[in-house]
């Protein structure tokens, strides 16, 4: 697809500080225009190479762009999307990177109809770091990212944000809003809650024993370093989603629970070898960003 | 300390093969003797350069051994050491690799008592991969490695012990079996169960989710490719402490199910902070075996 002729990122964490260096460094925008809501954020950015503009406002930043990506945390998606709304161009679109999508898609539409678009995003390359010093011009190669048109949306809109992801090296993956939270609540944020609870539960051991154990507890909780206060909104927009995975989950688990309580070990064999044949199955991870 | 004069590893699999590989290139041990179950395998460990002697039977191969590393499933590392025993050189001494020690150690010390001495090991270093052919010399480089004596072991048997694996770049840490035993379950035994449940649970959901993950699913299930074999024997030799440290797990999801259910959205994120900060305090890992 041709170059995005100037893109606006509202509020970069580290996925928006990631597509603003991927769109430089892969070519996918012309002008490169952004706002950060901190005054001292704002200063850094001027400093950086990826960056052409940063705007006061993010009216300001919006005002000229074909494409707007608003990166801020879940909870603030939607009110950034009525308060750019009146700015945009006629015809503009809008997008997001937030990792829960139906309180936001449908709202957010709404707020921009009908003289501007907006089709949800979730890039599946989030890290346990924050902050935008931490984004990499390679976070999306060769992940998923889901786009997530409401039913109805203009092709056009669908079209544009998956070829910006598309050029920003991602996969797209298209799936209805709702459909999206149910997958996410079982592919991300499930791992999510039983690292994180993993981690809770063992901060009441003694804590030595941490520096005695192997690689196995460390990968299987690089995660729970992740930021609590962003996955708290995260896990209460995609609550009743996120509930049906962890009673499932808790369900497997005390299947294990019974067949180790009853010498069952037979059936404890055969529930890991299928998690063993699903584990294999996983594709390979993507190089390692630059 | 100064170098074994003669080390037999019986049974190598990823860690008998890391063990030799490793001493041969740290200097640990003069002479490396191996012996393994299947003809096929003493064929190929022939062609190996970190091998002087492979022997046909066990007692052939520990006969002129200071020291013995059983590195067999823990189901079969008692049956060896009542095997080799006879065949012992008076003063020799033996341990073992296996991931569980209450069951293991008093029965194998008794077999071998009073000419020969068992003390337990248990390098925290294992992968998911299985097979010696997988091994590495700097497999347990900046690993913690458990060694288990049994109360009223001989000294000298533990600072042999203790003395090879931090030749081999292990940081040794020394426990009685039964408290070994608890802090695997938890630091081992109960993450490994938290990751091929969760691989089992979402082997029963949508097949194309499964590609649509980030790298959070990815390293949060590293370990549920590991051997279920193997694995089915482990927990079974420490059910009691296991099944302690599941249900406590359990308990702690429980919380987070509960927490969600009520909009007690604080809760969570305060459960989640209190993992993040163990998970921050874990040591960071040891750079990559080459």
């Amino acid at each position: 697809m041709p170059a995005v002729a100037q893109i606006a990122i509202l509020a970069p964490g580290l996925l928006g500080g990631s597509v603003a260096r991927a769109a430089r460094a892969r070519g996918a925008a012309d002008r490169i225009v952004i706002w950060a809501r901190r005054p001292e954020t704002r200063d850094a950015l001027r400093g950086q190479t990826w960056v052409d503009v940063v705007a006061a406002t993010p009216a300001e930043a919006v005002r000229e762009a074909s494409l707007v990506v608003i990166a801020a945390p879940v909870d603030r998606i939607v009110p950034l999307a009525r308060e750019i709304a009146p700015a945009l161009r006629p015809g503009a679109f809008v997008t997001d990177v937030g990792s829960v999508k139906g309180p936001l898609c449908a709202p957010s539409a709404e707020a921009l109809a009908p003289h501007a678009h907006f089709v949800g995003s979730h890039p599946m390359a989030g890290s346990e770091k924050t902050g935008w010093e931490h984004g990499s011009a390679d976070l999306f190669a060769g992940r998923p990212c889901f786009v997530t048109p409401l039913p109805g949306a203009a092709p056009a809109a669908v079209g544009v944000v998956s070829g910006f992801w598309t050029a920003l090296g991602a996969d797209v993956v298209t799936a209805e809003p709702a459909e999206h939270d149910r997958i996410v609540a079982h592919i991300s944020h499930l791992p999510q809650v039983a690292a994180s609870a993993l981690c809770s539960f063992l901060s009441c051991t003694d804590p030595r024993w941490r520096d005695q154990a192997g690689g196995g507890l460390r990968d299987t909780t690089r995660i729970a370093a992740s930021d609590p206060t962003l996955w708290r909104e995260i896990l209460a927009s995609n609550r009743t989603e996120v509930l049906a995975a962890l009673r499932a989950y808790r369900a497997e688990l005390d299947v294990f629970v019974q067949a180790l309580e009853s010498g069952d070990d037979a059936t404890v064999a055969a529930r890991m070898e299928r998690g063993r044949v699903y584990r294999a199955g996983m594709r390979p991870p993507p190089p390692a960003p630059r």
